[in-house]
């Protein structure tokens, strides 16, 4: 008999298959594999192909947009928002829109077209996530900006449009709806019982084990007790703290650590599966509570199902996360070459 | 500059893009192309391979599960819930579960297996949309049930796993999260103003007329507002309607002929694409009120993005719901082969 479960933080209920559950090799889909051929903008020697870079790291002296440099955050070529103008907002009877202000930027994780995130060495992983907080703090002084959302699309069939490994931020004049109803329904929670609901999770989890993947000083990887996708997997920070971007410097290097760690698990268990990434921070002048827990979520892009997800926000997972968790917790790093 | 964009009914801010519009043509994927190849269940001479028949029309006396019919629902082989049972809910610390108790039916929409939806006589087509009434009538007399979700896959790539035209039936005992958003929103909408959000949109629409794709007797189909996905549309009963299944007879032929309608141009203007759609009803017990009106959605399955999507709630939609509009008015349908 499957199970019908609820997201404890947004009360979303899904289908957990028990009976047949999927193992890893159960899911048909290709590896991502980089080919490295033709042209890439993100390569040494190719920096005038980006726009001027906003941000570098590495490059010791020098001038900008020349190779030498380990991350490096350029404007998206193609944003989905223009960064210039003022925000106007505009009613049309029923309807409201105002005009798509916001930041678009690409970080180019490593200069080396062979790596992925995975493989990078540990420093490398904490640079890129300190570059993701330089540019969050700097795009938080324009006033016009309410989210900042730092995500990453690896392999074509995640919505990767470029193999050379790099994540995305964009900076918005709204909150995006999944990120207000968490943080509004652990806004309710908290109110409630004076708990961070996040908190009261990961105490669970613990206890139960089942569902934990691993820990190290500062983070746990879970596998969420209601998750909508197969092998989807959160990594938390274990001590409360409500925001990415404001977070203790030794925080990044643990982070780094874990992702690390964890993204070879997900490329031994599920053969360098295709996934997207994203963190759930504050919205921007929330940034100090003691309701919301900021996360990064990982989902591997296993199943084709799609526009009636979409549509119904009912989710059929066919791997319950206690299987995922044992499969990840117990895989083989053979991959790990820094 | 692109567009920042809410939907009316839940909120939900998009991105439109409008410098770079993508065109039908700028959608690079397969035609869904029946092949007809291999063993299939559900064609003539086969009832025996599917579980028993729960309904069929057509068949003038003969057994069950034998040739004759024209529509005929069975329970999906693999379902994704258990119809025995009581529910059983149960706590968990946080967490909140119970069995998964529900029914999984496929209804079958005609014995061609080189047909699709589409191209079946809209006789056809009303026969299928009865059928779909006829279940959730009768699913409705066991009390367990709280939603009934009708929905098709259509390809490969929208999630259909057999190419023989086929719609799904959930039967559950929660309703699903964006449904009961949208019930809960047209509900608060309705308190303020006593009048139905989507009634409001609909007189809103055929004023400006941008929109609207086209219209019959009794429907109106719009692209919306704010999509999510380009060339998403909406069919919506013209006159206010809470509950699909307890419409009038002649609403049925006319769904019927603006279905086929619309799908016929969904093939013409985007090469038979992949798509899916679903019918948003009232939740069962809150069937008869003035502030929910059903319709059904169609999204055609066009871009990749996927995962970023899922885990946000943040879409960006790269056609104007104005230019896909446009585009689906003034397509030429020379498809139309009943």
């Amino acid at each position: 008999m499957p199970e019908l479960r609820k997201d404890p933080i947004i009360g979303r209920w899904v289908i957990i298959s028990t009976d047949r559950a999927k193992r890893p090799t159960d899911f048909l889909r290709e590896s991502v594999e980089i080919k490295g051929k033709g042209f890439c903008p993100f390569c040494y020697g190719n920096e005038e192909k980006t726009p001027p870079e906003i941000l570098a790291y590495g490059r010791n002296g020098g001038p900008p947009n020349t190779p030498g440099w380990h991350v490096r955050v350029v404007p998206n070529k193609f944003p989905a928002l223009g960064i210039e103008g003022e925000l106007d907002r505009q009613g049309e009877g029923l309807f409201d829109r105002m005009n798509g202000v916001g930041a678009h930027e690409v970080i180019v994780e490593t200069p080396e077209h062979k790596c992925t995130l995975a493989t990078l060495p540990e420093k490398g992983i904490e640079d890129v996530l300190w570059a993701y907080r330089d540019r969050m703090l700097d795009l938080k002084n324009d006033k016009r900006f309410r989210y900042i959302l730092i995500f990453k699309n690896h392999g074509e069939a995640a919505g990767a449009s470029l193999e050379h490994t790099h994540s995305q931020l964009i900076a918005l004049p709204i909150v995006p709806k999944r990120v207000r109803e968490e943080v509004d329904s652990s806004k309710r929670y908290y109110q409630e019982k004076e708990r961070c609901i996040f908190c009261d999770m990961i105490r669970q989890e613990v206890e139960s084990e089942v569902r934990v993947v691993n820990e190290n000083d500062h983070f746990i990887a879970l596998a969420p007790y209601a998750p909508r996708f197969p092998f989807e997997m959160w990594l938390l920070p274990k001590q409360h703290g409500s925001a990415f971007e404001n977070t203790q410097s030794p925080i990044y290097a643990s982070l780094a650590r874990i992702l690390k760690d964890n993204l070879l698990r997900l490329d031994a268990v599920l053969d360098r599966p295709a996934y997207n990434f994203m963190i759930h921070t504050s919205p921007i002048g929330e940034e100090s509570n003691e309701h919301y827990h900021w996360h990064l979520e990982i989902m591997p892009k296993l199943t084709k199902v799609a526009g009636f997800e979409w549509g119904t926000g009912f989710y059929i997972c066919p791997t319950p996360p206690e299987e995922s968790a044992r499969f990840l917790r117990e895989a083989k790093l053979t991959l790990t070459k820094p």
